[in-house]
């Protein structure tokens, strides 16, 4: 459904997610007729190199989203609800990594993995959207056991890497780290709080329910992605001192009884997904051995004493923010339309 | 039950747990006739300020628990199980911070907010056991909540410091964060990985259903100060680059319904416990807030919306690790005996 050697526009490449996205295309060697660096005024006119020739940074605008087959925008939602919408009616295909399109009912939200076969029915709206990191991440190894067995209700805790609020709050916990180490106050211009050495809940609104967006997004892009409006979830997002990937902490009820041992095989087998779970060594996901990575890392598969044998169990996951849970999947997405 | 104005020992003196005693003791004006100093032979011979005076460290031998009206041990449990008992022999109350004698029918596990009142019947057999820190500081704020309308079930994330390893591992959490800011190769001596920017499943053995021993301490612990073994409870005990306070994301199953309202009255109206829950600032419970203070801190209060209406509650808890979640209980339970 796109050229196979398309017109690339990025916009929003001096971001964390732009960043990342860039450094993924040139190891995947995706292969593009040209692309357009487009950024906000603020890194309008600076330079990028990719695929080793420099490339300017170009102002955002209409204009600038001619001629363009395939855009990856990760701006932010304001900007792809006004832009994306302006790319799409000049033809080009749009995956937009922000939260602005996700619940439109004319827009399919993929994991290429999980639900990649919507796209062959798709009629073509011009507007793909990758779903939120957190959600990705989850239901890359939760799947193949929902395929197998059924997720009645789910209990996930997050533990949320600074990336997921941009570059800029990456940068500021490290330079807490350099003021921690110096012993002066702490910047905190960004993030507005200590973040070294502490955690707090998502720093997303909260609603009158008292659930942060980062939970209801993690619901309801979950049912849409599984269509599934049925499946209950309870979630805990927090924010913790790591840099670039995210973990979580789930608790399964099922349908129907699967044991430890069939998790493992399952999980072992899944595509995207990598079993790390040795209890003698105590190995398990950490953030750390996913930054980089393009599979998710699952573990801790054990059966949860608290429910009815076999229909109870446990697993952490961690997966790179930056890659599976944006930049990787946006681009998996890409190529799975150019099949 | 013991001497208003008693013979102190302190035992593991220079950990961190011994260190935040002495502070603690101090703060709270402890009365004592005495106080020895006591240590394993890497302190001893060194010196430690208490109230004004230098206090020599002394070697750990049964001789130097002669004499001695109430002993605090924090100093390990192959410690504890070799010189508590020598101690209680010799007519000291021991007040134990190891697991050793936890699960021991014969001694009281006790949080006096909780369970003091078992204290009371208590026939002495020389050793109260402080428990777990996390299991403290969990149960803290859902006491209340237990007694008021009873908890089925409950689904435990943890967001642990390094203080619960030691005084060695929160050196050294603080020396990678130099390490990294000096673009050095991590110092990984006592952790034995990354810690800085990390997070791991917890550091105990993990056995062969797949429960590290942390999550197990909180079960039976739980079983035992609660005195309800059918109470079902499914943990994840992790570790996050937090100095001091370890943090907790709680999804309970109610008995009886309780609204959202009635959980943070009574939560605003329980001992040791301190509300922070600001929707609209988005201020919830934070390792850095709780460090240094008496009370645990509960917010996040939601009703979970994946039970049936009244019967899902959810909150998230922070609390000091050394003081509520070792030194200040064990404090407490002595306070409590001199009554």
């Amino acid at each position: 459904m796109i050229s196979r050697n398309p017109r690339l526009a990025v916009v929003g490449c001096s971001g964390a997610v732009g960043r990342e996205m860039l450094a993924i295309l040139e190891q995947r060697r995706f292969p593009c007729k040209q692309v357009r660096m487009l950024a906000s005024q603020r890194s309008a006119g600076t330079e990028i190199a990719f695929q080793g020739k420099p490339h300017a940074v170009e102002l955002l605008s209409p204009k600038s989203l001619a001629d363009i087959d395939l855009a990856f925008f990760s701006a932010g939602r304001n900007v792809s609800e006004e832009f994306a919408p302006i790319a799409a009616r000049q033809g080009a295909t749009v995956i937009d990594n922000s939260s602005a399109f996700r619940m439109d009912e004319r827009v399919p939200l993929v994991v290429p993995e999980i639900n990649g076969d919507v796209l062959d029915q798709w009629e073509n709206s011009g507007i793909i959207a990758n779903p939120n990191c957190t959600t990705i991440i989850i239901l890359m190894a939760l799947t193949p056991i929902q395929r197998a067995v059924g997720i009645e209700r789910m209990v996930v805790s997050t533990y949320q890497a600074a990336s997921g609020a941009g570059a800029a709050v990456m940068e500021e916990l490290q330079q807490q780290a350099r003021d921690y180490v110096a012993d002066r106050p702490l910047t905190t211009d960004v993030i507005g709080r200590p973040y070294i050495f502490n955690i707090f809940s998502h720093d997303s609104p909260v609603d009158d329910a008292g659930h942060n967006e980062e939970e209801t997004k993690l619901l309801r892009e979950t049912h849409k992605i599984w269509d599934d409006d049925e499946l209950r979830i309870s979630a805990t997002c927090v924010r913790v001192p790591v840099l670039r990937a995210h973990s979580a902490a789930i608790n399964l009820m099922l349908n129907n009884p699967m044991s430890v041992a069939e998790a493992r095989k399952l999980l072992g087998d899944a595509p995207g997904v990598t079993l790390v779970d040795d209890r003698d060594k105590n190995q398990f996901p950490e953030p750390i051995h996913a930054t980089g990575r393009d599979d998710v890392l699952v573990g801790r598969l054990r059966e949860d004493p608290s429910q009815p044998r076999g229909k109870g169990l446990s697993l952490f996951e961690s997966g790179d923010q930056l890659r599976k849970g944006a930049a990787l999947n946006a681009i998996q997405i890409a190529e799975s339309l150019m099949k």
